[in-house]
């Protein structure tokens, strides 16, 4: 059995990361907005979230050790991870194999089509097409892609936060929004005590909150306007090894900060932030976080892939 | 009468800008996409354009000259300039009376009392508009700012140039969308002679275009999609003296390209731009401006106000 008292995914594995995938993924830049307060605008990365930072990671790793052939790669996700394993997977030239459930969105699938994604639509809801394509990838002897809790995922989300070192000088806290937890791993293990990590999740997800209060993850429920992004039903192992260790600390914002704030993100700085991208800045707009006076703050905004059609 | 053979306003000017408005406005930042294409991104300006750097330095400039008072400043916009005069204001404490026609936009009417303007619509056009403004501007004692041909305006704008500079190394060329062509001028005096800069315009608002086939800036019906932040029916003298002395290039995009550009810009960088700034881009996607192989180009990306519905 894994010990997830110790961090499985360590700063020399993102430092390897970064080498790894370095010219296949944006450094995305960071606005300034007050001498206190930074965000880094990875909304601008390719297929519109984090997610293909990890997902190249995963495949150049498998492929530098000869594990990633002809039969591609598979991945069951209708969202973030999708879209960045189907681009990942047409960089690389390799075939990718998409499950999602029959009752998918037509927009989601016709996205990860036009990635060049094979899209695979089986059963009614997502642990069934988890399922299918865990023994699609068996069968087919296919390199399967986690949406989170790999350790090549979790180094590669990671490369965001050596970014983030180089681009902030002097930060304090970094602000990340918590789903499965692959990015606040990786990103926690990145810095490696060179500044502090707050997971942010809405009240409706609390995976990491409730992982962190049972002392092991935990199934929960999840439902709110970020579950599109954020609905992971339990946090992933490698994420509550590193929030442990670390002692990322962990804080919940309501529905109504979570809209707000996404609001205010247009608004104020002209940025279309997906539910799940808003709720880390919901903490501090939410006072769910206080900084200090003086307290550096980065926020990282991860994602954009809503429709901006009610701003 | 005023020689429009030479430039009007200085690098020196856009330098003693850039110290006047520094933490006024923010430093926008840059997003590397290719090794050989960089967008700056001024959409994320306060108030959603470049504005307000020509608008804080038209004010600070006449504060410290004592031709700033209680009765505040002036200005005829119910677009990005109106917002930025409106912004600035605020800032620095003093009122803002923003005239526009009386069939103004209902949505534009709020942005700015938001920013707490005092809007004055008059008349059925912004000519009408803006000769109500001058003369209140007189008769009240109060300073009047223009959109764009003012030196402390185009000096404002040309504080974007600085930044260009110090963010993207090497630059070849910078495209920017034209209208008054105060950011153009800007630019153009910023770099002075350390990139070539190439204005891009809508076929349909093609007053620059129109001004040096002419020799002179000659008034141009102006419609389309970019009309709203493009549609100046004349280029400003002190555009027309920068792009004819630096020999600025002017190239010409189609409505479809236009249209095009925004949607891509949003599909594949997850910007919302407004028409006008994605008219700078467009002449990229187009063809309207070809680079050579290994040409490094900038794209000037200069507003965000916008509705993001139909994306």
């Amino acid at each position: 059995m894994t010990d997830l008292t110790v961090p499985i995914v360590t700063r020399d594995d993102v430092l390897a990361a970064a080498e790894r995938i370095r010219g296949r993924v944006r450094r995305t830049p960071v606005l300034e907005v007050s001498p206190t307060l930074t965000l880094k605008l990875e909304l601008l990365q390719h297929t519109g979230s984090f997610k293909p930072r990890g997902a190249f990671n995963r495949l150049l790793s498998a492929r530098a050790a000869g594990e990633l052939g002809d039969q591609g790669v598979v991945a069951a996700s209708g969202g973030n991870a999708g879209l960045a394993v189907a681009y990942a997977a047409r960089d690389l030239g390799v075939p990718a194999h998409v499950f999602v459930p029959e009752n998918a969105p037509e927009p989601k699938v016709r996205r990860l089509r036009e990635l060049g994604a094979d899209v695979v639509q089986t059963g009614t809801e997502y642990a069934e097409a988890s399922a299918a394509a865990a023994t699609a990838a068996t069968e087919r002897g296919a390199l399967l892609v986690h949406a989170y809790d790999q350790p090549e995922v979790v180094a590669g989300q990671g490369t965001l936060g050596l970014e983030l070192t180089d681009q902030v000088d002097g930060a304090d806290t970094v602000l990340v929004a918590v789903g499965g937890g692959g990015l606040m791993a990786g990103i926690v293990t990145a810095l490696d005590g060179r500044a502090r990590v707050v997971g942010v999740e809405p009240e409706l997800c609390p995976t990491m909150h409730q992982a962190l209060q049972a002392g092991v993850p935990v199934d929960v429920p999840v439902s709110g306007s970020a579950a599109d992004s954020l609905g992971a039903r339990r946090l992933g192992e490698i994420a509550f090894a590193a929030a442990s260790s670390y002692g990322v600390l962990s804080v919940l914002v309501g529905e109504d900060a979570i809209l707000a704030a996404r609001r205010e993100l247009w608004q104020r700085y002209r940025l279309v932030a997906e539910h799940g991208a808003a709720t880390a800045y919901a903490a501090l707009t939410a006072g769910a976080y206080k900084p200090e006076h003086d307290e550096r703050v980065v926020v990282v905004v991860c994602g954009a892939n809503t429709d901006p059609s009610d701003l």
